[in-house]
């Protein structure tokens, strides 16, 4: 059900507050409710509830694009950036992706039931653990109306209440493609509470969400930094945060020429507004000449900005490098910032040490690369670096989760715990203990 | 280090505000440097360790058991109870438990470093999870000083850094046991700030801690409710919350009358204050009349309480039970106590789906078991029950990192997320994602 935003004109403050609390309570116990009946829904049953709103919402491609350019015109009178109508707009090409999505979702193994583990104690009980869904998840994002069915369809499988609580500019669509999901839900006898779509625009519905640790689990913000910590310091329930990808390459004394640079430009120019582009280049000092004037050469050509510290325009003279005036000096701001734009910070080190305490002091513990062909220095960087993502002689870019084969991802997480770096399906669950025995009592 | 208690007799309380905030800082750091290091140490040398540990105690038993007398002492000048006084104490044997839990944490498989399904992607990279450790803990326990080693222990293990935040009245024992723990780190040449103990016995310290994010990756409070509430409430920083243990055995129709029995005196009689001691008897109610008498007869021969619903006492008559009369009537405040105590509350269902109802309803997702010969009802439970154990024919006092051959435990985690139900090392790791490559770039 689309949880209606009722009108709260001509309510005294005390009322409207009481009216969301209650608003909040009964979003939170329909999920509670539909969450205990969604761990028991068979494989075969979700699978065709996901291929079945995958050929609804191409029925109703006409509806939902409809009410997409509602949103779009309110957008547009709100004088909203290009950039935000695009996250907004539901094309013919974001229908075919929403329903890619779903088939793909409904091709992926079921995570739910199974049994890891179990072994036979002393005592003659057999101990296991069992992936169970995670119960209730409350999903707050902002203009992409495609999370809607991406998250949704994710829950499904997993077994999860969803609460959806997208941008307030892209209600319209929300609705519509809540509604498609909800229907489907219903017809195919599923709990269609499993999936809620909070439809009023006030903010303070969501702080009253977030102290329901009762009936909720986990809350997962999609969206701008801002938000992030908005939710997570308001939050009484374990959020999964998505915050800063500061993420570097490390390109070692013993690297080969070819990978450090062709790594490092992937990294950094294959998109520059994701999380997992490479923001400080860090170089050992007994490379940094032979690898840097062809890195830079090709990082100009393609119109990056190139800061880098004083040590490495030392080590640089004009003989090596044609175009060394066309580097800025680096400040200690630009090691701890992630530009998300045509932008690289490089630092010339001593060695792997010295590039695991930069990384450490002033990464984000994203993604971090280590370009080498030395055995030792590999695994010391992969077992030292305290990142969600550690790699050797790649790019940062693959830190994703179809790129990791997780087939979906609902985000990267940043938290140490519980889900750490691209979070799938497993990420959805959690494991439970189960005990198996012919009448063993304990002595 | 042991951080001392600094004198704030005549600050004002601004400036003795700011020395803690300062203090809780510094504690922070340091715990992150040496977590830093320890995520490099080598499983001989962790266990090598943990050994001289063991034999330090034993070296200086005596110092010890001093230190434990002056707590002791002020803790009867203080007019604690019997009980207090008994977790207080150390006593020869609680010496020897606490070598022979360091010689066994040593003996188990160390968790840190294993990778696990590495996989090659159809880009050529080969994507999977390295278990390491999860950074900073923070140990809040209460009078029991045998918690400093074992917690310390748990930590050194699995490469995290621990800040000990024991009982004020336990602090001279506390102190002894920490000196110990810290001269053997510095002596083998391991980070000796990777394992700290508070000594101040300003609460407000607790509060500076909680806040600090930065550095402090875990919350582990152990001890009563209310100051694992506290603790959680004021938190910025995960904590492992071990709250009520209100534990159901369900009696199943086609359950066996000798396994139902045995079940559930074990269950309930077996220790009477623990937190996976049964608490509530579900019982089907076409097998009530035949499996009921005998199990109250040997309850109430064991001096334990019995308070039933409406409909058993209904279908019990004076010919089914002798001492009909000894039997109280439940109240719904039953259904929702854990009693740690002589009391056990019973209630006929009509059948699993009412018990599962009522599981989720009452219960506080700690331990349900099952008594079924019926492999469905039995599957059927197992997966539907949503609590952190799920058993089958069994005791619920089963529930126990040693019994779940876990070697050694931290506590019982009521969370649904990171750790659940009994957390022995594993617990205290979590995973990153680990890329290796030779060369990849994305297209």
């Amino acid at each position: 059900m689309v949880i209606p935003g009722e009108s709260s004109r001509g309510l005294s403050l005390t009322t409207k507050m009481e009216k969301l609390k209650q608003l909040a309570l009964k979003i939170g116990k329909n999920a509670k409710n539909a969450s205990s009946q969604m761990h028991l829904v068979k494989t075969f049953e979700k699978n065709s509830v996901l291929k079945k709103i995958a050929s609804s919402i191409q029925k109703n491609k006409r509806k939902i694009i409809e009410g997409n350019l509602l949103d779009l015109k309110n957008a547009k009178i709100s004088r909203r950036d290009s950039a935000f109508l695009d996250r907004l707009e539901i094309t013919n090409q974001s229908i075919i992706d929403m329903c890619n999505g779903l088939e793909q979702i409904a091709s992926l193994p079921d995570p739910i039931g199974t049994i890891s583990n179990l072994k036979e104690q002393p005592s003659g009980i057999k101990v296991g653990n069992m992936n169970v869904p995670i119960g209730v998840i409350l999903m707050i994002y902002e203009s992409r109306p495609n999370v809607t069915v991406d998250a949704a369809a994710l829950a499904l499988k997993t077994g999860n209440s969803i609460i959806l609580r997208g941008g307030s500019e892209s209600l319209n669509s929300n609705v519509v493609l809540h509604t498609i999901i909800f229907n489907t839900l219903k017809n195919c006898g599923l709990p269609e509470q499993s999936v809620q779509l909070t439809a009023t625009k006030d903010r303070n519905l969501i702080t009253e969400l977030l102290l329901l640790d009762k009936y909720i689990d986990l809350v997962i913000p999609r969206g701008g930094k801002s938000l992030i910590k908005r939710i997570s310091d308001k939050s009484h329930i374990q959020v999964i945060k998505h915050l800063d990808g500061i993420c570097h390459v490390y390109i070692d004394e013993f690297a080969d020429k070819k990978r450090a640079s062709d790594i490092t430009i992937n990294s950094k120019t294959q998109r520059l507004g994701t999380c997992n582009t490479l923001e400080t280049l860090l170089v050992n000092k007994n490379i940094a000449r032979k690898v840097l004037p062809k890195i830079f050469k090709l990082l100009l050509a393609k119109g990056i900005e190139i800061r880098v510290c004083k040590l490495t325009k030392q080590i640089l003279t004009e003989k090596d490098f044609f175009a060394l005036n066309k580097i800025k000096i680096a400040t200690v701001k630009d090691w701890s910032t992630e530009y998300l734009d045509a932008i690289l910070s490089v630092r010339t080190v001593e060695g792997i040490d010295e590039a695991i305490s930069h990384i450490h002091k002033y990464g984000s513990s994203h993604t971090e690369c280590i370009v080498t062909e030395n055995h030792d220095n590999a695994m010391n960087f992969l077992r030292r670096v305290d990142s969600s993502s550690v790699m050797v002689n790649t790019s940062t870019r693959f830190a994703d989760g179809f790129q990791y084969g997780m087939g979906a991802e609902i985000g990267i997480s940043t938290n140490k715990l519980h889900a750490r770096g691209p979070v799938g399906l497993e990420g959805l669950t959690t494991k439970k203990w189960i005990v198996l025995s012919d009448g063993q009592v304990r002595y």
